[in-house]
């Protein structure tokens, strides 16, 4: 059985779960807290020396951090993955686009305003821009199009991207601006099992 | 014949036409000149709606942006990525913490005080910090290791690290505070025929 490190408020953390659930892939949870700093003991680094959640520990002791990384991985060879090369490049295109200019505004700007309680004035000003700027950017994408990477199937890209955009109200963004957005959060959330955190409408 | 879009001075850029070389595709290389704001242009927008480089334009017309995400479909199948999946995750592990953790220090740094010609105080100080815990957590990853994910052969692991890390004097950091990582660029740069940037003794 793998064991997942894991924060349940980080979104990170939260693609490995969903991923893990959605593939009947058994599994414990091993709950780190990060504003404890349970991530910053001698016995934490010694499994992920990054530091970070999530991190995957497998019974033949390997490990596997980096979110994106990890579910790939345990995806590998399933639905949530293209067969075809080009789409499966797509599906990584976003996933990185998701890591450098997405996560790292909304994830951000959540994670202070929300769990560190900061006000507006003090959080860095570009977060919201760069962070609207993102959602905009898909819903450029998902303007005629169900699923982000635009094939026919929900893929790992919808479960990278889903994370923090489904938390992003938390982090101060007005997901309702961005229409296209809000009914594929839906739309994910239909096919994940889980619950609807938004209101909406027409999907 | 595919064609890269690229401005020679990003690290990005380079890992896509590093591969491209290094594995005998045919290209054109279009140069396109950041400081000159030609990501900005309504041409280039329409090949990238994210507006960056590096970009690559296949002969059907389909494009696909993400330096990682590029050379992980052009390296798909080659020497570059191991056959063995999980090895395959520790390459993208380190390529999404390159895109995380490393880049977003290091080629910042190196940016703002090279071609944006800002003063040290001028430049947020965590980044140094930042840039150095890199630094520092590549050399414990390379010590015993010629090969940064862990292998007998160089990987895409090696190339998205290389781009930025063998520039990183650029932005002032003192990468012989590291000789495993100073070695390994040396030997980066020997497999990948690259002039040798850096005075080695001991490789
Ligand atoms: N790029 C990493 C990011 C991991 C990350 O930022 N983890 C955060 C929680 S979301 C964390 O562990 N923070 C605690 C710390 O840095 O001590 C991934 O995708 O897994
Ligand atoms: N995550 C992207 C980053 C691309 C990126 O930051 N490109 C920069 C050059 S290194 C760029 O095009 N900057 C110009 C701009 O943003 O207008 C990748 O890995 O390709």
């Amino acid at each position: 059985m793998i064991r997942i490190y894991g924060d349940s408020i980080s979104g990170n953390c939260l693609k490995v779960k969903w991923v893990a659930e959605r593939l009947g892939i058994e599994h414990e949870w091993v709950e780190i807290d990060i504003m404890k700093g349970e991530t910053r003991t001698d016995a934490f680094l010694a499994i992920n020396p990054f530091g970070q959640v999530p991190v995957v520990e497998f019974p033949n002791g390997k490990t596997l951090a980096q979110s994106n990384a990890i579910i790939s991985y345990l995806a590998d060879g399933s639905d949530l993955v293209p067969e075809d090369s080009f789409e499966r490049a797509k599906v990584l295109e976003w996933q990185f686009w998701e890591q450098y200019s997405h996560e790292t505004a909304i994830a951000v700007r959540r994670f202070q305003k929300h769990y560190e309680k900061k006000s507006d004035e003090e959080i860095d000003p570009h977060l919201m821009g760069k962070g609207r700027r993102a959602l905009g950017r898909m819903e450029l994408a998902l303007l005629g199009n169900e699923w982000i990477a635009g094939g026919e199937a929900m893929t790992l890209a919808d479960i990278s991207l889903l994370a923090y955009t489904r938390l992003a109200h938390e982090g101060g963004f007005d997901v309702s601006e961005f229409p296209a957005v809000q009914a594929w959060i839906a739309r994910c959330e239909r096919e994940l099992g889980l619950p609807h955190l938004h209101e909406v409408t027409d999907v």
